[in-house]
């Protein structure tokens, strides 16, 4: 196996973070989607033009991080970052989606249509983008609640919710959405970021 | 179980679709979030105050559709939606996030920010919303590629890919976004819109 990656795609930091608490070895394989060469053979990997993209022994591709995530999982051994019962897995799903959905994706949008240097990348709407901000924020409580009760979002295990809440995160903070004020986020944030995945898996957000 | 549902809620039809599909008898429970009243007692039930939610015989609730999706399919018997075989659950994910994340969620944010009858609901940015008719028009062909090849998105059965990626269409075409120059993908919705499941399933889109 092996997989594409670019260092700027917070998608692709899920997986590597993901085969980082797995330990598991695939090679990265960079891809510089402004080079044209390289953009015209990618498109057979993945027509979206989105990395990461896995690339299986039997040379076929799957993309989409997460299911990315969910098949390497399903083919390795513990720990099952996607949970192992099926009430473990509901949870771990429910609060994954909700930290993609209400804080991942809004903070990716909201750096997309304001930083000034992604200005030549995006038609940006900085008006709208404040509505990404507002929802990215208006997750924090809710995950403030849960992060009281529980140690980790899925519940009593570090799970795949974790590691696209993170990401989440780090994302926010970089683009200037505060999250810091709830005191079980910001020990959350913290704790996550002292695991060995964690270590320098920001190149450059 | 019961599913506390809005007709006006294309997540919840994903769920009300699935729910035919394996004819699956859950009382569904209308909620109107416009009543102050249901609106605080259905907070207790999902934070997020989001439908569909699903009240398990316990007691405790799961939200996100996909994530009830997940859990009744896992609960119950054949035809499984999610798939069989890794390869077909793979195959399946990764459909169905194509279709929900660059097809269904952009088809419902365009709605949101364009359709007169929603000005009041939404704070509109109809210029930005035109990238989201964009996003939705780029899956098309990548869609009509995949359904030359195989008869269903997640490829020999249908899947919940089918679920979310018709819903997807439907409100596309509901909200004026142009979804029927390919032939194939003309030809799947017509075919998925003549299943039992889908009868009758847009009260309102």
């Amino acid at each position: 196996m092996r997989l594409f990656v670019s260092p700027m795609a917070p998608n692709a930091l899920r997986v590597v973070m993901l085969l980082r608490e797995k330990r598991l070895d695939v090679p990265l394989v960079n891809i510089d989607l402004s080079s044209k060469e390289e953009k015209e053979a990618y498109r057979a990997i993945n027509p979206l033009m989105q990395v990461p993209a896995l690339e299986l022994d039997e040379g076929s591709y799957v993309s989409e991080s997460l299911t990315i995530c969910q098949y390497l999982d399903a083919v390795s051994g513990a720990p099952h970052l996607f949970g192992e019962s099926l009430a473990e897995r509901t949870q771990i799903a429910m609060w994954e989606r909700r930290a993609e959905l209400m804080l991942f994706i809004p903070a990716v949008e909201y750096g997309h249509h304001t930083h000034p240097a992604l200005r030549a990348a995006f038609h940006q709407f900085p008006d709208w983008a404040q509505t990404m901000r507002s929802k990215a924020m208006g997750l924090l409580p809710i995950i403030s609640e849960r992060l009281s009760a529980h140690p980790y979002l899925g519940g009593n295990d570090f799970s795949i919710a974790d590691i696209t809440g993170y990401i989440g995160c780090r994302v926010a903070t970089f683009f200037g959405i505060p999250l810091s004020e709830s005191a079980p986020v910001k020990e959350w944030v913290q704790r996550i970021g002292q695991r060995d995945s964690a270590r320098n898996l920001f190149p450059t957000i």
